[in-house]
């Protein structure tokens, strides 16, 4: 599909830093809108869902002070400079929790807040993983813990888990461990 | 839960808009991580499921400069200044599609992406409400249109719906419906 795209009347890099950007542009937009729009720029993310032969999954929780509070989320992380999704979904599961996937399936893609940052979410599944040593990141402390699909449930039922690509994720293993396609 | 916060160490806004604020801040974090973290400040956000009685739901779609291309999506905003997540919920419906809740249902929360955003995501359900005129904001081009469960499967299925919190919406309304609660 070919998509329209807005008319850039105008840009501002106001600030370049280590995980984002921010530019404020004046467009024009498909369909006549005239607007300034505040945008983040980001390189993009990955998350994994590693489930075990148990059926369970391993979430990690960590301190994000945006939000003041240690939050449960899938693996994931940034991609690197001209890094591939799958190569940085298989770097940040082997770094954050110690497993190396020997095969990753793609389950989804989405824009996490689209309305005013670029960032897109490449969502990776594995059931196929060898241990390894973790190698967290310098500014990272990790709790590591797996989960059956019942404290999952649980989870979700009371907001402790509350992260967007997380609920995604879960969901739809939800969704696939009722088809039955285990 | 009393939850342990960082210590600030320094602060700097970078850049205060309509939509968002941007922080550098460094910081020492529970647990002693050391580091400096840049923090898109956002109001909160809000977004409304609207489900018929013949079980179809409403999105629309609207262009998103970040990510260039028109998105499908619930009906949503921003919070105003001091505004609660329920009446900007009852506003947005009512601004964007023309729909007057009833009654509101709170189906979820969460944070669209906590590493460096600390947007909050209020997620409401309605399937009682009439119809009033519509009132689109002056940047605002949307297309409205009504997709029944099975339609709303294949865009998933395709990537045709690829934003975070349409997909958590209607993933825990495909669960409702499985669990017959509807």
């Amino acid at each position: 599909m070919s998509e329209e795209r807005a008319r850039l009347l105008s840009h501002r890099r106001i600030y370049e830093g280590k995980v984002l950007a921010l530019d404020v542009e004046e467009v024009e937009e498909p369909g006549g809108v005239r607007a300034q729009r505040e945008v983040v720029r980001h390189r993009g993310s990955v998350a994994v869902l590693a489930v075990d032969d148990q059926g369970r999954v391993v979430l990690v929780r960590q301190y994000r002070h945006p939000v003041e509070q240690r939050v449960w989320e899938l693996p994931a992380g940034r991609l690197d400079a001209g890094e591939e999704p799958e190569q940085a979904a298989c770097r940040e599961l082997e770094e954050e929790v110690g497993l190396k996937p020997q095969s990753l399936e793609k389950i989804g893609f989405f824009y996490t807040t689209p309305g005013f940052c670029d960032e897109a979410m490449h969502l990776f599944r594995t059931s196929d993983f060898t241990p390894v040593p973790p190698r967290p990141q310098e500014d990272e402390r990790l709790e590591i813990r797996w989960f059956t699909s019942q404290q999952i449930r649980g989870m979700m039922d009371t907001g402790d888990i509350r992260e967007g690509k997380t609920l995604v994720a879960l969901l739809l293993e939800e969704r696939r461990r009722r088809e039955g396609s285990r």
